[in-house]
């Protein structure tokens, strides 16, 4: 899958092995006509807490980050999931 | 940003000009001691309920697919958002 190796192809193998991560990608393509406001940092929150109930997520592993770029905003939420076992 | 470049950047122009899209990717990294089971086409559901919430999904608009490679668990929604003032 082309997509999958262009996020994920260019990173170092070593150090990520043992953890468990969960990347969202949210992009929302608008058009000139757009009378929609940008609903993706609320949009985020209900997100996270969805994900929140089929695994245990820590706060303080939520990385997120929102940007604009011409006709996209483009809202991506980094996690990492914590390893089986571990004591939360 | 080189993300949104290598999603979007090879897409034609003109036909999709006036469509609003939203896409949403979810990808699970596991590693080779995870006892989760698959939970991405669960959450896929929930998290499509929760966009409806936002903007008016149309259920024919919603693409969705899941692909496996390796430790990579893919979920790729694609949603064709309803034009602005369009009778439902």
């Amino acid at each position: 899958m082309s997509l999958l190796s262009l996020i994920f192809g260019n990173k170092p193998k070593s150090a990520v092995q043992a953890k468990e991560r969960l990347q969202l990608i949210i992009a929302h393509e608008r058009n000139s006509l757009s009378s929609k406001p940008n609903f993706l940092p609320e949009l985020q929150q209900e997100l996270v807490a969805v994900i929140s109930k089929y695994v245990s997520v820590n706060q303080d592993d939520i990385k997120v980050s929102l940007e604009k770029q011409g006709n996209y905003e483009v809202l991506e939420v980094n996690i990492v999931l914590p390893e089986p076992g571990a004591a939360r």
